[in-house]
């Protein structure tokens, strides 16, 4: 018999028809589906793909064992999404060693900023994997902002709002073009930084790119210290334009 | 009767499957399709939806006054692009403003070093335009790889290989991973630039990403000055992995 193959299937920002061909078509064929989840909820990628699972389709919730609970710094953090990845894994390479496909649905694109590459570190040498490609968040949204991103030369830092706030001023500073992942709470902090930057007054906040409650706030709008996890605040760059 | 709408439409790195369901939809239903390509070649945009327009689409080829035969930093470069740029932009103006929906075929993702930005500005307070983002070039060259670009906080530079190699040392050397797009002649400059950042035994060079003709080559093993056009530098990140 042979071995099933394992794909990481990236489906984009959020709107089901910003997936791929690909995506779309292997996601309606699939007969083994798995997906990240927080616990107690039907999860954000499982959504994404509503009315397009086959009805013989097997489903495996893979629920997170934490998420904002135990700070990043804490080893008990490491420790508990090391052992949930572990047996996720376990799982998924089961299934394959027993002929079946498995789509993994990945939020955004599956090699940036994906929990999906945690799995792919562990199967890649023991069964088939392969990723699909898709769409960004950020693609998103800055398409949402009506307006290009990078023009010309111009350079593009992609930043996670949780790096500390000096070096998020200073890689701020740098850059042309910005874009931070990762809003939620920092939000107070990545405010600041841009401040420091000089590049408060060029900054957008995007929530919810490409969905249905997607809202473009100039940053300068908007109070409070924390966002939707799924924000993220874009600096346009200036470039050459002819 | 109702103005017509401008679609800027991102088809992604090359692999036609790789479009969005919405570009897939928007490019068959075209009844007008406008590209850009260089003068005497069929256009890359073109070619990736070979097969899929409709018989009766009436088909505008943009052909570019000027790509690599004038440098950039000469007058003439932009005197050129920018009167090209206009006039493509009256005649997409003029079919809106008869009602008819125009569909421009864009490589990557439009609102990302794409040509068409330079329609967008000069047609957004006139007729409708909407823009389809898409999985970018860079997105399919780390997927290319078989590895994540980015983990955990990893912060990621996008570069232009254009620019001065000491701004580009500098850059690379403060980013934990790396893309550097518009290789072309500049090969030779970026490679040099990695080594100064100590990066340049970890580089990847991708070319024709997602395309027939795919290849990816560890830099070290690449020789000469110069790389296709369609070839994207890939550096990956090494962050926090549970």
């Amino acid at each position: 018999m042979s071995m099933g193959t394992v794909y990481g299937v990236g489906l984009g920002p959020g709107d089901p028809e910003l997936m791929s061909v690909r995506a779309d078509r292997l996601v309606r064929g699939a007969r083994n589906i798995a997906y990240f989840r927080k616990a107690g909820l039907p999860g954000r990628a499982r959504g994404i793909v509503e009315g397009m699972v086959r009805a013989d389709a097997r489903e495996y919730p893979m629920d997170y064992p934490v998420t904002t609970e135990i700070p990043l710094a804490d080893p008990r953090y490491n420790e508990a999404l090391s052992g949930f990845y572990a047996g996720a894994t376990a799982h998924l390479r089961a299934l394959a060693e027993a002929g079946e496909d498995v789509v993994v649905l990945c939020e955004g694109d599956p090699f940036f900023y994906g929990s999906f590459m945690h799995l792919h570190i562990r199967l890649k040498d023991h069964v088939p994997v392969k990723v699909v490609p898709a769409i960004t968040g950020m693609s998103a949204a800055w398409t949402a902002t009506g307006a290009p991103v990078t023009w010309g030369d111009d350079a593009l830092a992609v930043l996670a709002g949780t790096l500390p706030e000096p070096e998020l001023a200073r890689r701020m500073a740098e850059a042309e073009a910005l874009v931070v992942m990762k809003i939620g709470r920092n939000l107070g902090r990545v405010r600041r930084a841009l401040a420091a930057a000089g590049k408060a007054d060029r900054a957008f906040l995007v929530e919810y790119a490409s969905m249905v409650e997607e809202r473009v706030t100039p940053l300068a709008e908007i109070a409070g210290e924390s966002a939707p996890y799924f924000s993220i605040v874009i600096v346009h760059g200036q470039g050459r334009r002819p």
